[in-house]
């Protein structure tokens, strides 16, 4: 069987309706014939159902459509993985912003139910934070091997409360404050700081962070010149962080650093004492709005949140408001 | 007892060499009395040995001397763990690069061995990959935690090896290469590509790295038209990269793509065949010579490639030459 093109579709004549579409869910069908995608009609020349498309074979097919190659890749796993899949823009209409709308096993064009709505990266493309959030990346890497990664607007909350003394002395201290014979309720129960000393709980060291939060209510410590350090040594991030940080306190989830995992923070949803703390849940990393992601920057950040037990959390800073979006790793 | 600080230098009177340097190796006698550096009358501050330096008390003396603060948290850690250390520059001279030469447990400023010789650093400093190789980084993070990173030159090499054929076709498709009806130790015994399908070894898909490496000798497609596609899709860190993929191949070493775990290539020393592949060892990140770390990023490569039992390996291009750093997680 021979495909021909016509305005960027792929037709197929004889009984090409009752071969591909009915059994085997390719195209859309028009009487006994069939109109396929440009990706569709690859899978079917790989497949050897059908000849060539236009004279072409498919390595001269896939080599002559920008980007082909790649959507062909995920659109051939996914048929391995035994899915049926069509187009997005046949299911979603051409406002869409996703590749494939890929239906449940056992499942076809047929029913109503999708199951994953697929977006095709390459490696070497940008992912703007903007696209994260209700679609799954199917990112082909250089060597054609493919990474999913399941992407989710998240809500963040916990129980974390402890009700904390005023007027605590503090000091600033190069880039972070020194709190000398710090109350106990501020490390053992609410979590703040770090002690000098772990043998003597006596002075903590606070992060900007911590100090910026806890200043004026807790702590007898100017907030402007706290924050004025922080801009200085982190410039806007600073500001950013400080957003997510508060957001996250005033939701009742602790954040601590998550500098050995490579992250803004990883968070506990609920201390009631260090020393009974549990399992950091969340690896969280800031970002503003505009941020773009290389896809993979989000494999690395990923693929160790999996390994530590821990979910990877991009807080995005719009303004004063904060987004979640949770990004997993995930095998169709 | 109280401290007076000199050039820079704080002397202590009175029998100090007999309690502090004796028996503790703090500082440098001087008859009786004792000269110290800051991070050293820092910490008899501390320790409520020392009074005052200057009429200051510990807090008022860490803020006023730039980054001694950070300074001071790395050297008491070092003593709580049981080590004794000194200034590097007591030690190697004015010319030194590191922070603090740190002696092996049991042993001082007496004898002669060192056992670290370590930098230390802000989570916000940068790390120029220049300052890797022959120190330990005392990486202090915001919350004053700290994270140690050992960093040693390299040699990397394998023994693969594999006899191929030439004159092989194959097409550039996208920023990828297809070699259809590929000889079968292409992939079987080099590890070269990726098959499409993994039911049938005959096509192979090839990265323009792998491409690039084999064009000419083995492939059958013009070797500028690989590159100038790699050039394209990735400016000039694709020269970089292929410069690294080539050295590797040269020794013996097979790299295949290390995406999913962010990095460039992560690499078999000693492939006789796919079937028996066994642990890939190493993770590279390539990066040019006048690279700069944020020590997060860092953190992150170290800490991911710790989890999946690999050693994280910097491979650093300067022109036509590659000097490879490992940088590993350590306990002092």
């Amino acid at each position: 069987m021979h495909g021909r093109t016509t305005d960027g579709t792929v037709r197929l004549e004889g009984n090409a309706r009752e071969r591909f579409y009915d059994s085997r869910g390719y195209g859309v069908p028009d009487g006994a014939a069939l109109e396929l995608a440009p990706v569709e009609a690859a899978h079917l020349l790989w497949r050897e159902d059908v000849e060539d498309v236009d004279g072409r074979d498919l390595q001269a097919y896939l080599a002559g459509e920008p980007g082909l190659a790649v959507r062909f890749l995920v659109y051939k796993d996914l048929r391995d993985r035994g899915f049926y899949l069509a187009p997005a823009e046949r299911w979603f209409g051409h406002e869409t912003d996703v590749d494939f709308a890929v239906f449940p096993r056992g499942e076809g064009p047929w029913g109503d139910a999708v199951e994953y709505r697929v977006r095709v990266v390459g490696e070497r493309d940008d992912v703007p934070v903007t696209h994260l959030g209700d679609a799954t990346l199917a990112v082909v890497d250089e060597e054609s091997e493919i990474t999913y990664l399941g992407t989710d607007h998240e809500t963040v909350s916990g129980s974390s409360a402890a009700t904390l003394p005023s007027g605590v002395s503090a000091t600033l201290v190069g880039d972070r404050v020194a709190v000398p014979d710090a109350p106990v309720e501020l490390y053992e129960r609410a979590f703040y700081g770090q002690p000098l000393d772990r043998n003597d709980g006596g002075d903590l060291q606070l992060s900007l962070l911590e100090a910026a939060h806890l200043a004026g209510d807790v702590l007898d410590i100017d907030r402007e010149s706290v924050v004025g350090k922080g801009r200085q040594v982190e410039g806007e991030r600073f500001d950013r962080r400080l957003r997510v940080y508060t957001t996250l306190r005033e939701r009742g989830v602790v954040p601590k650093t998550g500098f050995k995992f490579g992250a803004d923070f990883r968070t506990y949803a609920d201390v009631e004492s260090v020393d009974d703390l549990g399992h950091s849940e969340l690896l969280v990393r800031v970002v503003p709005d505009d941020h773009v992601f290389a896809p993979r920057d989000l494999a690395l950040d990923v693929r160790l949140a999996h390994g530590v037990r821990k979910t990877m959390v991009y807080a995005v800073v719009r303004g004063d408001e904060v987004e979640w979006v949770a990004v997993r790793r995930l095998t169709p």
